[in-house]
């Protein structure tokens, strides 16, 4: 009895231990939840976006509740909201894009599939699956193999999907189904109707340009290399007396640069389908943003190494006259980075970025001059001569990021003067008529 | 009549001149093509993924071409056609990874879908739409706005839009069509039938598996990073008698890894729905790969700031004593960059690296000792002063990439010890019963 006794106990307890390592389980992971819920919620424009896809589901479901709506297209209906769901993505230029891709893509597959059962139907009963398969077999292969030429990835990828798609779901249940015209001609209407609602929704309601954010993308990438540059100033090359607290964390927010390359040219694909925002013109030289992109990374390669190597190196002695003059380096680059985002922004020439990037070959030139008439004991020199390049190569960067600066506020002014009404200049026209 | 005679000439060569433009744009195009078709088909996987797709999508379609098929079907046999189309990826890990996430989403979203309907039937004729409105509303926000998890939009974003589709879809069409019970068990069916067809097809005939391609692309990039540094040191630093000539196409193979980051992420992400492939075990560590990765991609930032250093500066004059030095230096550095290479390859740790390694640092001390004890005229030292501070700076990230290394190589046998049924390490097994 005692020994039932003793094991039931021995049971209570290892419920009981078990049900509170679960509580615990079941609570911490709770509060992850929430954390994550509001530091995902923290851009407001997500909650934004989830809800507007909420309203063009509920919009399209509208076939369906309205019977005069439900009567014309009857089951086809479901298309529409079908459309909505897999069309709606989060930047204006991505849902425009898979509309078009997915109507294009509809009518050449349902036209194609068309043919294709017109063409099964003269052979008879017996021959209709085989060509009916053959076919179906040739295109859905070539169409897939298109998906990897890289001018088509990049824009249609999704179109030659429902390409697939469209022409398969045509073609085969044409064996079954002899109202085939009507079923492709339903379905493209409801996909019409179903991009309808998602764009419209997605321009006319709070829109996110993706235009816009790689624009912004690309001022914040020039704006935290030259908070590095400041910080890294202060950091090292302050003279004792004035040290300030530096931010470690604005000064590695550079680090993002290193990676955007991806990023930066899917936004600049996608925001080639959008009708331009107000404050760009239609034909937005996108291409001058990538340049500008990747001379952004260069630095960004440049201040990497610069940042670890002093990280490294933290009990570096450099002398004070040396230490002035790099601070003066480190201050005049930045502020020609900061032209060179401010004209990002407006879109213009960097007008002073120049003068900064003179002062800064200016100081370099003094450094020199320095460091030759310096004598060095010993081994003290290689850190400050490896600032030195670093620093002569970092501003190398910097001027090309000005130059594609410069070259997209030209482009930039030049269709801003062809869209209200300008003459074309004489190379463009060139173009257009070749 | 003459002036008639001279327009109709005119208008003869303004004609031919049109069409002849026409041919020539044509056949510009059409030779592009050409050679876009054969760059892109020089990797036969992509011909073989595109047979794959055909056939998988003819297997589907028997299901219309069979009456016996058909007729346990009907028309719902079209989702495992598009199932089929719209899960197939190039890679198993990706292809699984899409049946998983279709066909669970769907079975969750046909389940709510069907609870709503009951919900929504219990409110009366005039109440139901309203409540099924309120109800996908609801449900498809929280669902979008979960899309933007990080621990959802690595793995289960297309599960949470399938759930959304399949959610509305079954909720909204109950309205009209009572056998709501049979649509969702229907869907769900056939697309279990196709992502089967769609997995079966990915992984039996001859399969890409990811997680050998990301393997791959690390050995690579390693190997990559090695060969700069053997074609830098032949470039710079070999005595003018011995020029070989440096083969600057395979020098300038690193430039890949400065970008690679999301791509190797995404690769690691897909690799983990592999049931692994022979070689490795079936908990593969692909986050040690991942740090490899990193840590790989911070040498060849510093690679990259080399290689445009020397670049820029060409005349650079370095003496000989100095040379022979930084040569064994980028030798010692590519042989252990070559050993790490091996390593990851074979998944062991890289016995002879360290040997390497220690050898480049005793020359880093030799020539820091030549550099103490010379006198150098004005700025020619900053040149000499650079280059050392970069190659012992590169030095410490090779030595990185090799303990990364090593700690792959100790999970790997870890892990192969346990598949070989070996007794799990204490503290393993502690993770297991949490």
């Amino acid at each position: 009895m005692a020994a039932e006794g003793y094991e039931g106990v021995l049971v209570y307890f290892g419920c009981a231990g078990w049900l509170k390592r679960v509580y615990n389980k079941v609570e911490h992971e709770m509060i992850e939840t929430v954390k994550m819920t509001k530091s995902v919620g923290r851009d407001s424009r997500r909650i934004i976006h989830s809800i507007k896809v909420a309203l063009a589901i509920t919009l399209a479901s509208f076939f369906y509740y309205f019977k005069p709506l439900y009567d014309s297209f009857g089951a086809s209906a479901i298309w529409a909201i079908i459309t909505v769901i897999v069309v709606f993505e989060f930047s204006v230029g991505a849902t425009i894009g898979k509309g078009l891709n997915r109507m294009i893509a509809t009518i050449l597959g349902g036209a194609l599939g068309f043919g294709t059962h017109y063409l099964a139907n003269l052979c008879g009963d017996k021959g209709q699956p085989l060509i009916l398969g053959a076919l179906v077999f040739v295109v859905a292969a070539i169409a897939t193999f298109m998906r990897f030429f890289p001018s088509m990835k990049a824009r249609y990828d999704y179109g030659l999907l429902i390409f697939i798609l469209t022409f398969s779901m045509v073609a085969v249940s044409s064996y079954r189904d002899d109202e085939v015209l009507k079923l492709a001609s339903d379905r493209f209407l409801t996909i019409v109707i179903g991009s309808f609602i998602a764009v419209s929704i997605c321009i006319f309601v709070c829109p996110i340009w993706i235009g816009n954010d790689l624009h912004d993308q690309l001022v914040n990438n020039v704006e935290n290399l030259a908070t590095f540059l400041q910080e890294f100033g202060a950091q090292y090359f302050r003279s004792s007396q004035g040290v300030e607290q530096v931010n470690k964390a604005s000064m590695h927010k550079y680090k993002t640069i290193l990676t955007s390359k991806q990023s930066e040219e899917s936004m600049a694909n996608l925001a080639r389908w959008e009708p331009g925002p107000r404050k760009f013109g239609f034909r937005h030289p996108w291409k001058q943003y990538l340049n500008i992109s990747s001379s952004t990374r260069e630095c960004a390669y440049r201040v990497r190494v610069l940042d670890v190597y002093l990280e490294n190196n933290d009990q570096i002695q450099i002398e004070s006259q040396f230490k002035e003059e790099f601070l003066r380096m480190c201050n005049e680059s930045a502020k020609a980075l900061k032209e060179v985002a401010m004209a990002i922004k407006k879109m213009a020439p960097p007008a002073l970025a120049s003068a900064h990037i003179e002062r800064a070959k200016a100081t370099t030139e003094h450094l020199s001059s320095l460091l030759a008439n310096h004598r060095f004991v010993g081994l003290e020199m290689i850190p400050t001569a490896t600032l030195v390049s670093l620093l002569i190569d970092l501003l190398c960067c910097i001027e090309k990021v000005a130059d594609c600066t410069r070259e997209l506020g030209c482009v930039a002014n030049l269709r801003r003067g062809e869209s209200l009404g300008a003459v074309v200049p004489a190379a463009d026209q060139d173009l257009i008529h070749v």
